[in-house]
């Protein structure tokens, strides 16, 4: 109905990041493929163990301090079914260690075809007149370029089921202008044009910390704009990509946030994934230096908002 | 490198149209699901192997008269990571046959990412030195929303391996409007926009028909949009969603068409799937019910088009 889950986790774990797992395999440390493609192949198989192997291991060390994780759906359909397959059990294995999974599969369509990818991600989909979870996440990234009829599907589902959406409005990279910042004769931008969509496509849906279950991606890159959105658009809860590798700084990413502390939650995924390879330390290491990096993201992140600050 | 390969289908078969594999476990006979729930269990891998035989007595039917399939990704992922084995499945079944599998995935990401969905449908992901085809389609449709960032990748491996895609311009979808129709400040509207830009970015990759390898998708049920892009985007290969079962009418759809009966590829899903329901045959003839209705929509589109009258 919301995403009180989620809110209520980044208060409990007083940390308003996520941590994208986006397994490429240069990423996997050598000991970890090596094993993989020993007892699997090395072939997608054992790319797909490799991947599994490395996530675990990553969340294992994190799941205390962080709310929750964003699998990139690329990385995965990257390695074939066997890569989707991975995506599913990291999904399953997060849940089960009690965190928050927001799926970025940017994923956008219409009518019946939406509540497919409704039914995949957030829903489940019914055989033989039982409701099964093909993937069973709490949130999914989709793409509003095809209007309402792309999201009703899925706001449906999030009103049923406690679970949210993240609706690209003003994504981090470099071009991201090319549409998104042209100018409408009704004036406001195409990205302000997305952003209003939001709002409405939340209305009914809000809870109780005041967000409602449509959620906006909002890079990090772009502070002015994150200022901008976060007053224009006062129910809707942000993911915010582009901290650390992408150029985002923290100063810039707090302007995401309301005078709470709340309101959004700020992603990083090379960073964290490839800590050690930064660090120079040994690669069997690399989990806990995952952990560092994400112990000072979030310090980082917290200096500059107030009402976090320890 | 173009859309080369696909337009030669085309005038080999004399057919302009695409069959939309987008299967509903509703959509698929009785005997066929009692069949693989036996032996497969109930359950997703049931549904996954219920649809792989549909797919797959559909494909057989139909691969000597129509030039392409595009299974839509969304009805695969449903029946989680089983579905989307039935996905790498069913496409290189049609490769098989010779068909040209366009997969619609309307995948959008920027960078890395984007080159990660790059190889996971139309390239290959690098496992131990050596490349493997994650699906293997020959063309996928993406979402342009983040701009030439989430372009570049595909267009590089377009070019490399002689695939294409398909951006999403002005969708079938009623809402499309939305947005799409948004009046910019510059002039025209944002579908205008997004059309334009492929044209820019199809630029150095033009077969010998004229058409570039990035194509873009154009709903039927807007036939006066259909017009205005074909005159706007000479070099642009349009994938015509909408035709039936979403209302669009073959003379519309005429207007997507130059005057070589050459430039656009329709695409039917459901009228094709579920023709043996819609005639009221007997379910064990649902292949042949198919065949019946994609003769049945060659010959309404053709009739519309002077270049392709027999």
């Amino acid at each position: 109905m919301s995403f009180d889950r989620l809110i209520k986790k980044i208060i409990e774990t007083g940390n308003p990041t996520v941590v994208g797992l986006d397994p490429k395999l240069d990423y996997v440390p050598n000991f970890i493929k090596e094993k993989a493609f020993e007892e699997k192949g090395a072939e997608l198989k054992g790319a797909a163990s490799a991947i599994y192997r490395f996530n675990k291991a990553i969340i294992d060390e994190i799941c205390d301090i962080v709310p929750a994780i964003k699998p990139q759906s690329a990385y995965y359909e990257m390695y074939g079914w066997q890569g989707v397959k991975t995506l599913y059990k990291t999904i399953q294995y997060a849940k089960s260690k009690g965190m928050f999974v927001i799926v970025d599969g940017k994923r956008n369509d219409i009518g019946a075809t939406m509540e497919a990818y409704t039914n995949a991600y957030l829903g489940g989909a019914e055989v033989n007149g039982v409701r099964l979870e093909g993937f069973g996440a709490d949130a999914l990234t989709v793409n509003g370029y095809l209007g309402t009829d792309g999201i009703a599907p899925l706001t449906k589902v999030c009103s049923e089921d406690d679970k949210g959406i993240f609706v690209l409005v003003k994504t981090s990279n470099k071009s991201s202008g090319e549409l998104q910042d042209r100018l409408l004769a009704e004036g406001g931008t195409v990205y302000n044009a997305m952003g209003d969509m939001c709002e409405k496509w939340g209305e009914g849906t809000i809870g109780e910390y005041g967000y409602s279950a449509v959620g906006a991606v909002v890079g990090a890159t772009y502070p002015e704009q994150l200022a901008e959105m976060r007053a224009k658009l006062p129910h809707t809860f942000f993911l915010v990509p582009g901290y650390g590798a992408q150029g985002g700084g923290a100063e810039g990413v707090s302007k995401a946030f309301d005078e709470r502390g709340l309101g959004a939650i700020v992603n990083s995924s090379r960073a964290v994934m490839c800590a050690y390879q930064k660090e120079g330390c040994d690669e069997k290491d690399f989990a806990k230096a995952a952990r560092r990096e994400v112990i000072r993201m979030r310090d980082d992140i917290a200096s500059f908002i107030p009402a976090l600050k320890k």
